[in-house]
């Protein structure tokens, strides 16, 4: 699986992980930790990602001593080593030297030493430093053959923290004359008639800050330090992959509008770390989902908590037994090369010292050290089933960041939250007994039969308006909508139609779009019954196509628009849905598009979490409870359970949190 | 009715008008709204409000053209212009020359080039450019006869965002100057031996930023910046009426302690923009009825929205079918003379591109637009009426700019806010089937029988209590407080008695002053009947007069206090009112003294606004419901519906967001 | 009692005292003041605090002329005066040569002229005028007799407005220097190695802002704040001494973490104000219970309402009758030596003239006028027994500043509130029928049989450990935990075991450390009962001593564990409490511990406030009911109420806010 390396030392896939500190502690607690490693199942650990100044105590003045121990100790153990670059916290001599490296804020002030992730993406200083100490790592560490991977930074994000320094300030105008040209096209497209605001010269174009700026120049501020986040990870991959053929990649987590496509683009795994709980396990049922899609290689699963997480404070509560078995399983079942936890012995000290671990400070097992140990064994059980097969789905639900940044900066109705939006329809599907594939706007729809792309806000994004046709086209069932082909790239209406490609092609006339609370707007099925419109509606007037449901009260002028219709195109279908569905009319949508599109779903009780997966020669479900209830699917053939060895023929119950390896047989 | 001008292109009164941004679009598209506009029976269009960089591309390079263009295509189509100065939004070359033309916040961080009104109104850089572009348009469409007024600016205030800069402080120091004289006139007046705070000199009094400062100068601080915003106004009015004897006045927002009678006092106009929902629309009727009253000439309600307002993202639902109509008609029936809105065509992009319109940005109309239709057919309908008419009324109620200021810097018991006090006597008025006149402190009283001055804090303000003692000794109904009277013009206490002028002239002892949360203090009417004192309670000893309602328990020391009371003096009376009611008690206090005031209200059910008009041939009655419930009033004498020619002799029942012009006879 | 004074001009103690701002009024009002205060039984006048211009128009140039006018008019009628060093309230000449005086924010903005408490309490232009101040009070005043008492500065405090001077940045790293000797120290201790957060040198630490800083070094800034404004107040005491023997003291506050031990270490007299509402009025008998315990000299209670506090609004409502009273025998009821309102007169201008008061702005005696008349008169009535005896309880309850900075930077769990859970903890005992004395860390533990310390995250304070371990070997019974004892002194975990003295000492393993919302942890009373585990659970393994509940269900991992245990211990019994507990609960862990430890507590009913007094001839009890309830207490011996002359033999029954002194016999 390691991508050209023949040799993995003693790691078998799944494994479980665990990030070590060992700049934490002093040298004689290494021995114990390895042995406790051991004992946890646990065959690799995360370390050095914040250990910058331990590397390098004075500018230039690199030691590595200790670090080649641990990685010893580790390999002797038969544990084997993620090697992080400690990029995230600068040792106080640079800051010191370059006060400039840290981030600056809306009102000018500047960011200080302490914590972590607090310097600016664009600081040529900072970027020099970066640049040096991953060098001297690559050399140092790339040709170790227990150093299985590299994850670059770590939690990288400018969401919410924008700098606001000149470096930034100038890289920001330079995007806008590569996006734009001119300043007159960019006059233009900003529509800057409005307001007198209209520049002469890009060099007047300030950052974001100190003005209520219009949605575009905000999408295309945020967007330019998105993409400084992700230049300055994958500088750090191409000096990296001078020294080393491990993969590569950088723990990454859900951010607002982050563009994972193109973050993921020069890097060779995914690595994603989440924190969930009970409450909204389902959410990181998602980001697998997601994260599955983003490349051929199996994703990693880099960080996620034992029992909680914290700081100075826990936020959450002791959860059920099996919840640590059972989230420690998602990302395996849904495709992804390990589990690994943060963080292998919590911390004595520090801003973080609250966080769960599988050991205390003073080295004592945590409760859920049992689950931990289970899965471990669990694993190596379902290994060759797992290594055998991948995840096979017919079902594609959209996921753009690009939508994700354009609703960010214009919701077109209050409360309206894309995220939440998308993940309302992926739940939805897990309801219905479908595994979709949650898709970023780059990835190909070959080989689905269905694909959902609710609020895909532009199809202006490279060129999915192209593929999305020639998808329905040939065969496929396209569920389109709300707010989907609404605006241009960069968020702007269309002022010689309503959306960009869809009223053409499909032959409706976007005729209004209006904000509803469920008061006054009356809207129903065509064979009666009601259904509920979200916060927004579009309403349509049909030239072809088939109407599901339409206008049936509120004012005389919508009266009778359409707002949910099925078209024949090509091969395939599109349905169009005007609207924000929840619940049963959401069901009802897409057993219908799964039906259209011969999509068969698996027939579930429960929150239950279907993965069908396929290989050569065998094929089978992975089963994970995710709602602590009991649940069931109905399989109509014989699979036996790798875990327990049960076989069963028509329907398989599972118990809460519960975890089944089904193979056929 | 336009001021000394016989020619006004015909637009014909009461008339629909819209705000429409020719600079949002290329040329092709003004044939096209053109006849749209008439289409939708739009008569008058507001234009070039925010495009001056359009007409002044460079410092002192004029480009008319192509604005004379669009008056000239609208004049065509029988569409008037109210032409606005551009002044909220300077093009790029002001601020990037002269940065310090943007407001500097409390930290001292400056706004920047994006958004409107965003500059300071005492800064010279932006004061002269401002005179310039305001001549230069004076000069050019001055004598344009289809430009029947003139908009100064839009929206303009300070409210919540004062410009701390150099030029900021001085002119507050300035006023202090003129306002106290010497600077222990201030450390006097200000009480400044509290907390050692006496100043030396003025210049060492700080703008209102960086420290708990006394509500003295806080009310001083922000009728600084109130006077500049009214000097930044009056300023250009003088220039433009050196070129047109077209009315020139500015839009004004609902703003929280802005001095409406003195922004209008150098105006010939008062232009009035307001957005709203179900749930508050008798907001809007209060506002109308203040409007009125600033001027002798109709008011012009410049804006408000078909549908809804909304930036990037819409805060409202949608609104029942015929809300858009009675919303139209309030500013007109309650003695407007037109009605506008904002904005004619959806912006295709920008700050506010969810905005409602008449049409979107493709052009498509809205589905309100048979509501507009309908409603210039009506205005059309009613035109006679309304023309030969005009409202009359004989109650006021005080609204007075002093006491909103006041009570902004010193609330006298958490959550006790003036504006919703005043409020809530309008409401309880209009249930009552009163149209009253909200009138300033500056409003003369000859001609009403009833005047109601909830929490008018200070008499001293110009000649006010002079005016209302010579208002009641002639024969007038004063309903006073509560929280009337207890201060003095800049809000301190008096030192030798609890009032200013009502205890010694009604023969009262203001004993005390308590906070009630409704569960120690215990009040009754005088007959028995429980009495809900709300949030703060005036308690009196009375030696003449008579008492109505007074303390039954809560502290003996309280206990037989008087908390309402009716005085005779001179020809009329004063019911002293100590404190906040609501419903039925403050609907019985109301009616008490509009009997004993011999102003009879009219019999209503519903939420019913009655406007009495009366001309010298004509007289009758508009009749708008605003609660979306059926309502209905008793005339006791024959009527004719002018918009659907029903007779009525005795009872009128209006539907759900009706409106009736009902003519005598 | 005033420590060496022989003479104390006619205050009899318990006294009544005011607050008094002459500066704020014209010179004819003093005598009417004064001789309204006789009438109102106040025997001692506040003053001086804030009059620092008035005492100091210009720098050097002293007018005390006037201030002596006050005292002697004050001393002719009878009334002692506490001088006030006005400190907090510099006049616009400091400000104006210095304006580095001012505190700065987090962003690098000052503070300005107006309002009070705004300045650096490390500025050396600050520090010198308050010296220069200080010194010519003392040597105008010292001396004279009337001033029967000295407070410094007012309600001083840093807590969330630290100062992030030039000033103060140096005094935190001298503190750094002086608590760690080297840097080297200073990173390992505060575990530095993570996040490479490690210094090179003191001068690179900056202030606590700008960077997510660890909860170490957030103790440490916070503590150097806390010891500048000790320094600050120590430094004027040392200055006042040379001038005066009369007690001095600083009039504090409660303030989040601040140290009162060392706060009073260099005064003479504890001085404390409060304000407070129905609600939490048993909130106030907390800080009692711990000012009685800082000095052995009786507290002042120098500042409380006469009916509401407010500034420019009044955040309560209107009080039942009583609560005035009962409010205002608290202070002397518990155990100090007298209650002084703020403020005699309301200011009739300025930031807080709607505070409550005796006497309103124009001289008119305010409704509990007659409250305050006969508290003086009961505490005539009452002195003899109160000046012959003293409170004296066998129950102690810990409080400690260091643990209040401690969970101030490490909640441990969210929502968790030391100072909340100390005060559930002290409601608790009262409903046992228990006077507590709330001690500091540095109070004696002699004397006492029960000590109660919920949430001592640390024993290192001092000799604290050393202390208890002396307290339990000798016969007392301690109720330790939850959260106790597990933290270092900087709030850093223990490597090598959970707890710093207690899993030896009492042969206990903490195994688990885990939050609880309620809903999946389940605990017990070993005798079946469920006990309701609020929080946070810590759970033990016992080697020795007997299980008093532990864990039944939620993790098979959990179950079994101990939560609550108690240990024999030398002549004495450690109970190890594992989780916050609330009510019944509560109730019977500490009947428990009471009875262990034979401190018979009296049986009570309702929510009455009993504090035993006893003395050399004579014994007895003082009651207030402070929840607005009847309640009732049984004393078992005749007793008599001296202030109704009622006798008692067995239950002694309280009206709701009633006060009763009861005498034995």
């Amino acid at each position: 699986m390691e991508n050209g390396k023949t040799e993995i030392v003693n790691v078998k896939t799944p494994f479980l992980g665990c990030a070590y500190y060992p700049e934490d502690w002093d040298d004689e607690q290494l021995a114990f930790d390895v042995e406790r490693m051991r004992e946890a199942g646990i065959t690799c650990a995360r370390i050095g990602e914040f250990a910058w100044r331990k590397m390098e105590p004075r500018p230039g003045q690199y030691e590595f001593g200790w670090l080649h121990r641990v990685v010893d100790a580790l390999k002797a153990a038969g544990i084997a080593v993620v090697l992080g670059t400690p990029t995230a916290t600068p040792p106080i001599w640079l800051g010191d030297a370059h006060p400039d490296i840290f981030k600056q804020s809306e009102n000018g002030t500047r960011a200080q030493h302490g914590g972590r992730r607090h310097c600016c993406s664009n600081n040529p200083h900072y970027l020099d430093a970066c640049d040096r100490i991953v060098r001297a790592m690559g050399r140092e560490f790339g040709a170790d053959a227990n150093v299985i991977g590299w994850q670059l930074d770590n939690e990288i994000y400018s969401r919410g923290t924008d700098c606001t320094c000149e470096y930034c300030t100038a890289a920001f105008r330079d995007r806008l004359k590569r996006e734009y040209g001119s300043v007159e096209s960019l006059n233009a497209r900003w529509d800057l008639n409005l307001f007198s605001q209209a520049y002469d010269r890009f060099d007047q174009v300030p950052g974001d800050w100190g003005a209520w700026h219009n949605p575009h120049r905000k999408y295309e501020w945020a967007a330019a330090h998105y993409d400084a986040d992700i230049a300055f990870i994958h500088r750090q991959a191409s000096i990296l992959r001078q020294y080393t053929d491990a993969p590569i990649g950088t723990d990454m987590m859900p951010i607002d509008g982050m563009d994972y496509e193109k973050m993921c683009g020069a890097t060779d795994v995914v690595m994603f770390n989440h924190y969930n709980t009970p409450e909204n396990l389902c959410e990181a049922v998602f980001w697998f989902d997601f994260m599955r899609t983003l490349k051929d290689r199996p994703f990693w699963n880099t960080e996620t908590a034992t029992t909680w997480n914290g700081s100075t404070a826990i936020g959450q509560a002791l959860k059920p037994e099996g919840y640590c078995r059972v989230n420690s399983w998602l990302p395996v079942a849904l495709g992804g090369a390990c589990n690994m936890y943060w963080l292998w012995r919590q911390h004595w000290a520090g801003h973080e010292l609250m966080h769960g671990s599988l050991l205390s400070p003073e080295g004592r097992p945590t409760h859920t050290f049992g689950e931990v140990r289970q899965t471990a064994a669990e694993f190596a059980e379902a290994s060759a089933f797992l290594n055998g097969t991948t995840v096979k789905t017919p079902v594609a639900l959209h996921f753009t960041s690009r939508s994700w940044q354009l609703f960010d900066q214009q919701q077109i109705v209050n409360g309206n939250n894309y995220f939440e939006n998308v993940q309302t329809v992926h739940r939805a599907l897990t309801r219905c007994g479908v595994r979709p594939d949650v898709i970023g706007a780059m990835h190909p729809l070959e080989g689905y039969k269905l694909l959902v792309s609710p609020c895909l806000m532009t199809l202006e994004d490279g060129d999915l308006a192209e593929r999305i046709r020639a998808f329905v086209e040939n065969g496929g069932v396209w569920v389109a909508g709300p707010m989907t082909d609404i605006r241009n790239g960069i968020g702007a209406h269309y002022t010689d139609r309503a959306m960009g490609m869809l009223e053409d092609w499909l032959g409706v006339r976007l005729e209004y779009g209006v904000p509803t609370d469920g008061t006054v707007l009356q809207t129903a099925w065509e064979d009666g019954g009601d259904l509920r419109a979200e916060k927004w509606a579009e309403l349509y007037t049909l030239q072809t196509g088939e109407r599901l449901a339409s206008v049936t009260g509120g004012h005389t002028a919508l009266t009778g628009k359409s707002v949910l219709s099925r078209h024949k195109v090509g091969k395939g279908e599109v349905i169009l849905c005007g609207t924000l569905l929840r619940g049963a009319d959401l069901d009802r949508l897409l057993t219908l598009a799964l039906s259209d599109a011969q999509a068969q779903p698996f027939r579930v009780t429960g929150e239950l979490q279907i993965t069908p997966r396929a290989g050569e020669t065998q094929e089978g479900l992975v089963l994970c409870e995710t709602g602590h209830k009991p649940a069931s699917v109905r399989i109509g053939q014989p699979m036996t359970d790798l875990l327990t060895g049960e076989v069963f023929r028509d329907t398989v119950p599972v118990e809460p949190y519960g975890v089944r390896i089904m193979a056929k047989g």
